[in-house]
């Protein structure tokens, strides 16, 4: 902890980079020296780069503009030289991280909001509190890819909530299958040009491309166990249905799960509220105080609400119940803040504990 | 057929009762002869009961005022004379509803919005298409209680689309179990004060009282068989979560049902394609041309464009895929009109089919 | 009347294209017979060009895609063939019209939504019941130009509602001066992107590029007189400020007005209630039945519940009352459907009226 | 400033009084000892008295219930007392604050955010920056009606906004004219009901009642000077529309105003910029650091990104610029925090600026 950490932010003008530049201002360990986007960015000052030709702003965070961006050159993640750097940070869209995250990992640590190594067999999913076990698979992917660096995506935002409220019941009571409903925040599609307002006012969308299958999916590889070099997905089938509707920020989901013991509503409550004190412990400079905070009014969760709490890095649980159709059947509804702990600040809070444990030195 | 039925709308001053003069106004065999709310509106025309002092008219639909109604004269619902009427509509809350059903019941039938008689035993909860043949249990409903009336009440408004969508499944392959998210419009709170502004601009509210227990327990009574004078409900269970969201009207539910016999995608969108050619038929004056609409779209269904077709009083199903979780399951999500066919213009078919089938004369 | 004009649609794939296919459905006077959009659409049938490569349509109306446009081949616009056709509404962005329309008035008639042409002098921008006498300034911009059809374009949709609600008085008692601050709905910005949800949930942009100078303009220039050929500008300045908020449909306008001559609210009502009866007397398949309606409940006009009045080609005008700063000042709130009477509907009026009038055939 | 004085908050359950209790929270000069509300409160615990019998809390504030706050016991506003109470907040309807505030006055001064006094000669309507010179009339007050303590209210939240932004202005360039139309938040109304939801979404209201006049009347007062006991109001004429749109917190207003000297835009910028900065100077602990804020960008100010800037103290002007119709006319667009500096916050600011000045000691 001797020194502060050079950052680089790629993909710095989109929604996950500012987010990003926001999640890493005044950083107690991290500094921001490079920022890169696209070639039709590379070369303006950062400020020049998310304005437009008629002066609009195209900032997406409800926190200003970091002061020191503002003047920063932004390169062209495509050249962009990495000598001096010690952490990336990559945000683009899943395409251009396919090309650009191994170009980056032969030398240095890349930390990925984005979906485009996530499914790879060598490569963990972290959520903090969750699964940091899953750590040693890092010196597997650097070892089979000889790379010095490597590549550490985070979930896709709407699995970040359900696999940590269900990280819990997993362990105390087992899981046997999962029935999720999702209403998701308009933030999470980015502005680029991300949900239109005609598309959305009085309305619900009910499809968002492949996000089922990515919930489905990395659920059971969070939730599985790294066993001599090989993550064991967990086995309990996940079904989602993922919807849009009219709210900025916070991802609200319908939760029904099935245990393999059966466990009461109260013991359910006691096990979310234990959960995650190891990572509390390290106080980490991005991470909740309560990683699950259980609520009893039965109107809570609220995205507008609630979604703040803790920085937002904090899922918030409620209205749990007994469910009449699952084995042991639980339910409940969760939120989670899909631009705080389910993108760049959950992105940065992994970099925190990364360092903590001695993968980025 | 040969004459015009009387008809008494009481709580007519309310967001139900003034969708029951919008889906009577120009009705080819009803004609709204009395008008009856509370005290306080009693005595003044219909105009001024619904203009408050300040000048404004408190209208919730978006058809305009029927003209016939502005000078009715409004009656104490408590004393309302039922001479020379043949139907009472009745959109009063449901604390009044238990009053004033069984007294009008006592002369005149009483085809009611509210849940005050739904969870009777010789009660039918009627939706056209779905359950014609539980009305044998007026006859019942007649005889144990001494009334040349009966009251028939519809279902909740977020149970109708479910039960419809469900009821072509539960007929061709057998239902298991359900599993069911509502994200219901604010519409369906009514409006005395309904939903506050500042409660749901960005924000979802996860709760809504007494809901889900309305809809696990009219499904299941709905989808049952009448045998020998007593409906059994239909066995399997059915676990919801109701929530509200930021959309005027329209009902989106995402379904999770497990089957009893095996069903591809194609198989249960041609069941649901073909279900109630029998009610459309009927050629009732309010009733669908198609009572479940199934799109390809994976984009729909959307309230705000599906709501209104065929004149709210489809059922609109899309997203039919396969479920991982429960037997032989299928997932969807539905639409459905809360303030059509979930509310007075499907009482309105209601007392329709029963003019028919020689229940009101 | 004796035969039905042949329509192209050019830009059809765009919003205003679109309204401009509903405008034109079921129509008694006009047949669509060609679609015309750029390059990427053209060869495709009107349906696949208006679906996404993940199946979504891309369908901006309330109403449904008219049935007989999903088969028609888009062409394209650089290369339309006039053959056979006795109109064109084009409904391109402003740069593209600028090109397109001289190219296509050579030879036919065109009704622009655009303002590529709006500030020629020998170019009227028509509002009917407005500005019609303004028509022989047609034959002068045939005789400047050498071309057989012309260019007649329709005011800004924000102008629209503002002239209207002037017009009555400008004739009545002179007006002398308006202020004017528009409330815009989001479809006024189309849909590639339009108004991103992110920047409107919860907000209001009080900035729309280009706006303000266009009302200013078109107004002074709608409500002046042809005068020798030429459109002597109304002489009073009009300063407005155009802000987006929040609604779908409907632009909604603060104005006040000073006037030459001292006028009492109820002279004022009266004025406007009275005008446009001589649009009404021609019966035009769109026009409106009351082209200005003054209401009295001071709560409206209100976007949602008055914008489709009339089939949303009249101007709602409502809240007249003293004005204490302009000299025998007058204000008023007003609405005005901007994809109806502000967009293609309005434009098909305009066809309609030029159609009666003798300049289409 | 030696010792922190006693402050009880009355009509603490309402929208207001939560503001109230959010502005006092921690604050270094003030405690809140007692709570005052309707007999329906009295005798609970506040926590009770704002939780509804569903288990609801009905809580209208982004920050949290102050912890200190939760098991005070609610009083009778009719009895309550004034032992050891150094200020009273007034946050009741304004038809209770005529009976309660006179009462309280007798004994303790009381600042109030209803508009009960607002109108009486002898009572200053104080916006901090604006017209602290008006204080001398608390004198007058006490004096004419036999106080010790004395009633001053804030201004209507719709007023605090434009004055603020049009003080530079005369005092730099006199005004002679002011039309002004308002874009109000919901979070203005309250919550009981406050707006419905029905009402607003995808809507705009164009009548807020008796509010135009208020903000005609006030800002004529606050803007005005104190002259041997009286206070000329401004001699200028104002004009206002007003509306409510769908924002939660930030009143956007567009100005447009006539100056009795010319000035250029950028001299009215700098007047704005350089405004109050002998309030700044006092160091108050809820004051801005900047009472103006001028931004370039023409897309703001925006509600939603800019009303927390400064603690939601400062009055952002964007869009400044010339006005064609007005005398020597600037037009611009400003934005002021509603529940802010226009509520709570901006009472507790007159609060300290009067204890400074010695009048509540």
């Amino acid at each position: 902890m001797s020194r502060v950490l050079n950052v680089a932010v790629v993909g710095a003008t989109g929604v996950a980079g500012q987010q990003a530049l926001v999640s890493l201002d005044n950083h107690p360990w991290f500094k921001v020296v490079a920022l890169a986007a696209s070639h039709r960015s590379a070369g303006k000052t950062y400020r020049e780069a998310i304005t437009t030709a008629s002066g609009q702003l195209r900032w997406a965070c409800q926190e200003p503009v970091p002061a020191w961006a503002n003047d920063l050159l932004v390169q062209n993640a495509e050249d962009l030289s990495l000598d001096g750097i010690d952490i990336v940070f990559n945000a683009t869209d899943g395409d251009s991280a396919k090309i650009l995250e191994p170009k980056y990992a032969r030398t240095t640590p890349v930390i990925s909001t984005t979906s485009a190594f996530r499914y790879e067999d060598d490569v963990p999913i972290f959520i903090p509190g969750v699964n940091l076990d899953h750590a040693p698979l890092i010196r597997v992917q650097q070892k089979n890819r000889g790379w010095k660096g490597f590549v550490t995506p985070i979930p896709n935002c709407t699995t970040t909530g359900l696999a940590m409220s269900l990280a819990p019941l997993h362990r105390a009571f087992g899981v046997s299958g999962v029935v999720m409903t999702s209403l998701q925040a308009i933030s999470g599609a980015g502005r680029s040009p991300g949900v239109l307002s005609l598309d959305i006012l009085d309305n619900v969308i009910p499809y968002i491309p492949k996000e089922e299958e990515k919930v489905e999916r990395e659920t059971q590889k969070i939730l599985g166990t790294l066993d001599d070099s090989v993550i064991r997905a967990a086995d309990f089938p996940v079904s989602a249905t993922c919807m849009r509707v009219n709210v900025r920020d916070g991802h609200t989901e319908a939760a029904y799960v099935g245990l393999k013991k059966r466990a009461s509503v109260d013991e359910v409550a006691d096990a979310m509220r234990a959960f995650g004190k190891d990572l509390v412990a390290l106080n980490l400079p991005s991470g909740p105080t309560q990683p699950i905070t259980v609520v009893s009014d039965p109107y809570h969760p609220q995205p507008r609400a609630d979604r703040d709490l803790d920085g937002g890095m904090t899922t918030v649980v409620g209205r749990i119940r007994e469910d009449r159709l699952l084995p042991n059947g639980i339910k409940y509804v969760l939120l989670s803040h899909n631009t705080k702990m389910g993108a760049a600040k959950g992105a940065t809070l992994v970099a925190e504990y990364l360092y903590k444990a001695g993968y980025l030195s």
